[in-house]
């Protein structure tokens, strides 16, 4: 059994290779520039950890992760277009470095690398891999689509915002647990408990990353504080304070979101205080939280063999509410 | 046997349904907008084509030509897209209907359903398929982008432009014919014939299409003579030009590319003639067919099969040089 940062580790080993051929440069260099810019590599260590759960790391878990993080990268490259995003990870984003026609099409490719990696997979597997790709893919490009038509709109709810980020970003991080059991031959119940286990560890992460947006401490985050109050992004606790918050106050919101004043940010934290959807983020994420754990617990394997998620679990949420 | 207009009703019959859900409709409504431009579905018919040129169609050649058919439109929106297209067959393109996202993830969304049809064949042929798809899809891309890298260089040579055009066009062409076949059980040998022809038959109504657009009868052809003229387009015409031009010839191309007066397009169709483009196109594109004729002959079936592909070479060609 390994731990998050050894499997990480170990991915990249293999995941670190040339995936195109050098021709087109302007689309494939544009494609290597992304899958440079690295990341945690969350998604497919949880497929090898989903994997690993019941056996031994077998080669076609291999196979899966570096579909998924392909797939991943492929969702972020049009996400950043979408978004005129002009940083990720402190590097310039794809279509800011190259253009935006090689950004999109470098996405188009890793799309297509990933279902070529899925396609190499065992045959008795190989159509239920692609067909949970197929549907996870749709799920994310719905999930994009709603936080897009989310910055227009003045009317989200705390549960419209839930269901974007579950298919924007938890639906990705179940199903990679999910496509590694399957390797292993785990059962539809123990799949689906994965899954689960996945989709509120991913629910739990993006409520805490709200929160930290607004309450963390930018040394510990390492990010500037407000950041989204800044952008207006409609986040879990900008939409709960407009259910939570009384007649003034939603008003206050409301003016608020209109200002680009120096203490903005300081009164919409003091707003969302007041309103109390600093508690009901904690207690969101902490009902997530324990949704997994019950879902982790369920899955008929020996506790030993849970540790690995059970500290991923705790390594997400260390950076405390 | 079928004609190609038959088929290309009945595959209507199976295609239009609705491919998605209903929400998010700015993600679901802008793919089925574009759906609804319509086509001549060659690429599914020829799909079709393939399969029935062994045996009565079968259930998967359309779910191969579904497929195939949304493939192309997710090619075809996110490439006008990049080309900042205003229109497509009279309409407006999507990008411009909704918005650009909106038409990127729809493009996304097309591709991702494309798989789940190919997904549907039966397990003996379908990991061929898909890979073939995955090949095919990455050729695409590369045309596609040796498109736009064409677009600012000025050392194109007929080669690179045919090159290109075998990768954006011919080759979807191409496997759409091969994967019909396999669903018949034809023989590798056969499915290369078949692949052969189609990327052959691509090649000569790409050459036909940018002779077309200089020296067709705009009224039989229904475009504006000369657009790819007034737009500097790099068709084989140009390349081919810029390759046979004497010295001074070849500056008056260049002057000519830099102007916009009235009288450009008929300048250039004299500088096109006496470059002896017009006939090196009429001579391309009788190379192509021939070619693609051979190959049709070539495969193990009665003459009597081949009439339905035979004449949709000589349909597609009708427009004649």
């Amino acid at each position: 059994m390994k731990t998050f940062q050894e499997l990480s580790q170990l991915f990249l080993t293999h995941f670190n290779i040339r995936h195109f051929p050098d021709q087109p440069p302007g689309l494939y260099d544009a494609a290597a520039y992304m899958l440079g810019i690295g990341g945690k590599r969350l998604r497919p260590v949880l497929s090898l950890m989903g994997n690993e759960l019941f056996s031994e790391i077998q080669p076609d878990a291999w196979k899966i992760a570096s579909a998924i993080e392909l797939f991943h990268n492929f969702t972020l490259i049009h996400d950043d277009i979408m978004d005129k995003a002009p940083m990720r990870r402190g590097r310039a984003t794809v279509h800011v470095k190259y253009n935006e026609s090689s950004a999109l099409l470098a996405g188009d490719v890793m799309l297509l690398q990933a279902y070529e990696y899925l396609n190499g997979t065992d045959a008795r597997i190989v159509r239920t891999l692609i067909h949970l790709l197929n549907q996870t893919g749709k799920q994310v490009c719905e999930g994009q689509q709603l936080d897009l038509d989310f910055e227009k709109s003045e009317s989200v709810t705390s549960a419209d915002y839930l269901h974007m980020i579950e298919l924007k970003t938890a639906v990705l991080l179940a199903v990679s647990l999910q496509m590694g059991s399957i390797v292993a031959g785990a059962s539809e119940a123990e799949q689906q408990h994965l899954y689960a286990f996945g989709k509120n560890l991913g629910l739990a992460f993006q409520v805490q990353d709200d929160w930290l947006d607004a309450f963390g401490d930018p040394e510990k985050f390492g990010k500037q504080s407000g950041g989204d109050i800044i952008q207006n992004k409609k986040t879990f606790l900008l939409v709960k304070a407009l259910e939570a918050a009384n007649a003034d106050q939603k008003k206050e919101i409301l003016q608020l979101l209109d200002q680009t004043s120096p203490d903005k940010v300081q009164k919409m934290l003091d707003l969302f205080a007041a309103c109390g959807v600093d508690e009901a983020a904690k207690k969101a994420q902490e009902q997530y939280l324990e949704l997994a754990s019950a879902h982790l617990d369920a899955v008929n394997v020996s506790p030993e063999r849970k540790i690995p998620l059970r500290d991923l679990g705790a390594y997400l949420m260390q950076r405390k509410f």
